[in-house]
This record gives C-alpha cells, sequence and structure tokens, in this order.
C-alpha cells in the first residue's frame, strides 16, 4: 500500500517512511544502549515463525534471557502460545495495517524494560511486502520460507529478501513431498541479495536448530561491536 | 499500511479507498454488461494459486474461455506459466505495493478486452492483508489456503476470511505430513464468516477439482442472474 499510482499519497509515504526511519534508529540506539540484541523475524502466513520461536525459547541451547514482541493483525493466539514458554512476551494488534512499525516498538520497549544481555524477537506481521519497507530498529533481519512456498519467492518479493540478513528455510521435513528446488531457491534469493544467508531448518524435527543458535549467538557478540 | 495512527493518513486512505471502490463498481458493471465472471483469486504467498489456475485452465472441465490477470511485484513468472496452457494473460507488476487495486484492473481490461461468455481469473499478490480492502470489481473473491499455513490464519486475518466467498483448502496431499485439523480451520474461518464456502483441494492429485469446476459454472449462471 505504499507506493500508489497517486501523487499526493507517495509524497505522504516517502514523510511516513522517514519518520518511520528516524524512530527505528532511535530504537536501535536504545537498544545497543542497553546491550539487547534485537531480531525482527518476517515471513509469509503459517511459515513457522511461532513454532521456531517456541523452539528456540524452550530448547536449553542459548543461555540469554529472550523477549518475545507479537505483531498481528488480530487475536492474542501467538503471545498465548510465547507466554507458556515462560519468556516475557507482549502482543501488538495492528488492526487492518500489514506491518508493525518504529512507534509500535518504541512504546513496547518502554513497556517491555528488557533487561541488559537479553535477546529480543520481534514477530512481524505474516507478510511478505509491507514489513520490508518498515524498519523497527533491529540489529538483524531474519526471513523464514518454509519448503511449501515454492523456489520463486525470491524473485516475486525482492524487497523482503533484498532487506534480510538471514532466511531459515524451514519445514525441510516435508522437502520429501513437495516440489522444491533448494539449489533454485538459492540461487534466486542470491541473485537479488548476494549477502544473505541461509539455514535450512525443521521446527518438528529439530533439523538446523543448532545452526541457528550459533547464528543468534554470532550476532549477540557482532552487536556488542566483538 | 491502511491505517497507521496518523490522522492525516487515515484521512487520504478513506479517500483512497472510497475512490477505488468507485472505480470497481465501474469494473463490476463492465463485466456484467459484457457477461464476463470475474473472480479475485487471493492468498498467502505460496499457497499454489498459479497451480490451481493452470489445472484449471489444461484440464477440459470448464467450457468457456478464461482470461487471466496476474498481480505480483516483480517478475513475468506467472503470466508465463499461465501463457504456456494457451490462455491470454496479463501481468500487473505492482512494484513495491502490495495488492491490485481497481485502476489497475480497469486498464488491464481495456487492453484485454475479454469476449462475452468468458471468465475472468485475477491473481492479486499473496497478502493476506492489504488486498482484502481492495475491491476490484470481481463477481466473487476466491481465497486459497494451504493446509501447511495453519488452522489459526481465519482469526489472524479476519479482514481477508471476512470478505471472501470459497476457501480453496488446498495441498490437501500434505495432510499426512502436518498438524493440521480441518475441523478447526473452518469452525475458525465460519466464526469469522458463516458464509464462506470451502472446497478441499489438491492441485497435483486433483482431489476436490471437479467440484470446483462446478462452483465456477454455478457462480457464472449466478453472475447472469440465473
Amino acid at each position: 500500500a505504499h507506493t500508489h499510482d497517486y501523487g499526493q499519497v507517495i509524497a505522504l509515504n516517502r514523510d511516513i517512511l522517514a519518520g518511520n526511519n528516524i524512530t527505528a534508529s532511535m530504537n536501535r540506539r536504545f537498544l545497543e544502549g542497553r546491550k539487547v540484541l534485537c531480531l525482527n523475524m518476517v515471513s509469509s502466513p503459517g511459515s513457522g515463525k511461532t513454532t521456531i520461536l517456541e523452539k528456540t525459547i524452550s530448547t536449553p541451547g542459548i543461555s540469554k534471557k529472550i523477549y518475545v514482541i507479537e505483531g498481528d493483525q488480530q487475536t492474542l493466539t501467538d503471545a498465548i502460545r510465547i507466554g507458556k514458554t515462560g519468556a516475557p512476551v507482549l502482543q501488538i494488534n495492528t488492526g487492518s495495517a500489514c506491518h508493525l512499525d518504529a512507534r509500535m516498538i518504541e512504546s513496547a520497549l518502554k513497556r517491555m524494560d528488557p533487561e541488559s544481555g537479553s535477546v529480543l524477537f520481534i514477530e512481524n506481521v505474516g507478510n511478505l511486502v509491507c514489513p520490508a519497507m518498515f524498519d523497527l530498529g533491529e540489529f538483524r533481519r531474519v526471513l523464514t520460507v518454509s519448503v511449501t512456498e515454492g523456489e520463486d519467492k525470491p524473485l516475486k518479493y525482492p524487497g523482503m529478501f533484498g532487506t534480510s540478513h538471514l532466511c531459515l528455510v524451514n519445514k525441510s521435513d516435508l522437502l520429501p513431498y513437495v516440489d522444491f528446488s533448494m539449489d533454485d531457491f538459492i540461487r534466486n534469493a542470491k541473485s537479488i541479495n548476494p549477502d544473505l544467508e541461509f539455514i535450512i531448518l525443521s521446527a518438528k524435527t529439530g533439523e538446523g536448530i543448532d545452526a541457528w543458535y550459533r547464528w543468534i549467538d554470532d550476532q549477540y557478540s557482532l552487536s556488542r561491536g566483538k
């Protein structure tokens, strides 16, 4: 909904995006000050982000305290699921809006007050288009794609693939039952974003979870300039 | 991106939506005049809409001539796939926008000039949020959901489930391999939209395709007031 063929709207959207970028930079500065690693989790609806987070929190593997901000149009479903793992969680309902923005995160950070040395996951609204344009102040953007979604997605959603740092290729347990060429998928994604990293994962069987933990640890060090 | 917490934007979005609704009504009137059944196909990315369309066009089952308008942020991939079936197809690339709007369809209709007695499928951008708000002038909205996406989607994306007429529950061939309760899914969807119809489908095995053809035939008659 961000670049219509209406001059007025394009101008206004530029203002919105510029305003959002300033708030996002402030959020990033706050998190740096607080020594909190912030990861913005984006994906299509139903790619398995919440299940990955449940697994990430409940399996001993990350020694840091974990906080979660959940974004959905409606429902507390995901916050309830995450709450059961014991992690502090805050749900943002966006109503008819299609993405989280930096102001929502700014106010969530005030309420959450995450402790120093922790990891904050932001689970964005399931949408491969709009969240790509809204920096939240995260250190890294993590894009989850399920192997059921097809290998052409990077080419069809270049904004999201172009702005993400890591791609979790989830539901690898379904690979025997779907037509999905991992080579084609990775080649397509790298044609959009040569720096994108990949972890092939199954939240169900646990494949790739160790690599995911190691990646988080590495980012935690990098976010502290180490 | 349609209802931010910015007063100015909300007002402007009301104007955009009102303008879109007028153009959509004009499109609907044109299609009614021309006796063309128009179906707006919406879904998450990767739920299998294009494969369903390929199957729908290439299997003898619908006697009407079929036209397709393809909407994607980027690429001609889907138009090329549909083109191979022999159906006239037109690709709209929305750039950074997250949905098709009625003006795009208005200009596509001029170029396509579909013949009387035909069926026009519009394959919208894969997105469960924004396309819900943009009437294109279709007679019916068809929502495709894959069984890999989980049964909570109707509650999390009420706008899309609330405005659709038929739900194609696709990839039923994967049911043995995923945790998906069809009963829960249908109950959740009906709690949002009691009038929603359902067809359980597999574009891969052909399950449900006959019911889908019958539904299209019924809508064709209904669209002509029969």
